[in-house]
């Protein structure tokens, strides 16, 4: 059932013994989501803990608070619009049993008995920081720098178009309480890994223009992940480089499987259709990123790939 | 003669036939805030041009106004910390018959009669964004886009130290007055021209690590120049690359130059102090961003920078 803030106000302000669950693989806006909300039950004298099926990468670290024993009464899913997005262990032991999910992704499956859901929000931190104005909570340091990294994270550092007048008044407000910005920005934004930073080196040494460098292609192997230290988790930034390049229509990036196809990510700019185009590979996706597998060696899946990049470009 | 900004008011309001001088290799801030302010001008019943010593990069075309015929009976410089940077022809031109300057660099050398500074101010364009309240004059959604870009290309992309809870707000007030941020964002932060692409991959491919990864050095040469078609202007931004990378404390680019010594831009984070190491070559700067000049073949500037370093870190 979809609820109203002002409902959600009243559940949180009248149970108690909250356990709070962050999505797998956590990121910003469901680590800074969980722990400010976490901080404000506990403001409102209420038990609270926040869970994830991952453990939380390092430089999360500030974000986080202990967890508490107490009797769990209530289950709130944050940022979380399918229990798929648990992962196996959480969803496994709290499916079919969240009370409330608290969401801003317009493809929510409902899957809580009550969900908040605000499809306009930048990020789920923003709907945190409106549910923390209407309980009253005075917002600290800590709360500020956990709203803030959820809302930056998730629009890119106010970059991505889901950004609204009302992201940045959030972000002013945040400032004004405290949200130490400097550090965080330079964490999310100015770090690189040491493994990613190589694993791009690698993929950009492969790099080729194909049609007038209308079309660029990078790749990544199982040896340069292996050279790397990194892995698959850490190579969905590379898919969006090859298209940042000043008359790239299609930028593609290729990434060997562990059973030796290959997966390809392609992201276009318009008029160019990224799900057209891998629907003629078996694939599909959006308008702008799409994907879809291939076969053979590196060489025979990069030319079905520029075969079919010829047709459209 | 530093001014406040109901005096520049009064100059504003009082003279006509402006003439705004964006700075050399302009950016923009000073672009942003050039056209903006010779809108709002124009907005006021005024003449006003802008002009540049150099060709405004295509990326900025959809900033520009076009240039009318009248006579010049006022000079204004934006964004401009001292005559040198004007540019070579604007400098031979206009040297101390700048009226009014408007700027937000701490280093301005107040070389006009007057001189509106904000040190605290993020861009030059937040300066102008408030003399256009205080004017009273209705903010077209050109001139949002032109402060929009001023204020989010000098804070990168609201990630720099410099933001203020009051830069957020202003651009929250920009979208609300029609800024279109989704394109402007794209062309400015997520558009690389082909050939810095092609360079920054011949830089990347040259990177080493050094002391346990605490050191990364990249190089630029002329021949990487004549091979990706860029030049010294573009690799600025090449710059930050290696300091990126966790755990990096010094940071190295080494370009070389057309005399055949080369230039080490040198970014380091605290304890290390970039300064003072660079002082140690012969060179000097801010805490964290520094250079010097170093001489020989490639190998040698590298083995003398390396022993340098192994000095502090």
């Amino acid at each position: 059932m979809l609820i109203d803030i002002d409902r959600a106000v009243s559940f949180l302000t009248e149970n108690d013994g909250y356990t709070v669950i962050a999505h797998a693989h956590p990121d910003g806006d469901t680590l800074g989501s969980g722990f400010a909300l976490c901080l404000i039950l506990r403001a409102l004298g209420k038990k609270a803990n926040v869970i994830c099926n991952d453990s939380i990468p390092g430089k999360f670290s500030y974000l986080t608070v202990d967890n508490d024993e107490f009797e769990e009464k209530c289950v709130i899913a944050v940022d979380i619009a399918d229990t798929s997005l648990m992962g196996a262990e959480i969803k496994a032991k709290y499916e079919g049993r969240v009370d409330l999910c608290i969401d801003h992704h317009g493809s929510n499956k409902l899957f809580a008995a009550q969900t908040l859901l605000d499809p306009n929000a930048a990020a789920t931190a923003e709907i945190i920081f409106t549910l923390a104005e209407k309980l009253n909570v005075e917002i600290t340091q800590h709360m500020a720098d956990c709203l803030y990294t959820g809302i930056s994270t998730d629009t890119g550092c106010f970059r991505y178009s889901n950004v609204t007048s009302g992201t940045h008044k959030m972000a002013a407000r945040l400032m004004e309480l405290g949200a130490d910005v400097v550090k965080i920005n330079v964490l999310m934004f100015e770090t690189k890994t040491k493994s990613y930073a190589v694993l791009e080196k690698l993929a950009i040494e492969s790099m080729e223009f194909f049609y007038d460098g209308k079309c660029v292609v990078i790749y990544v192997t199982q040896e340069m992940f292996k050279k790397s230290g990194s892995d698959e988790s850490e190579c969905d930034a590379l898919a969006a480089l090859p298209r940042q390049i000043e008359g790239v229509l299609i930028g593609v990036m290729l990434r060997e499987k562990l059973d030796g196809s290959f997966k390809a990510s392609v992201r276009t700019h318009s008029p160019v259709n990224a799900a057209a185009l891998c629907a003629k590979m078996g694939g599909g996706g959006h308008a702008n990123a799409a994907g879809c597998q291939l076969f053979g060696t590196m060489e025979q899946a990069k030319e079905e790939l520029i075969r079919n990049i010829g047709a459209v470009i």
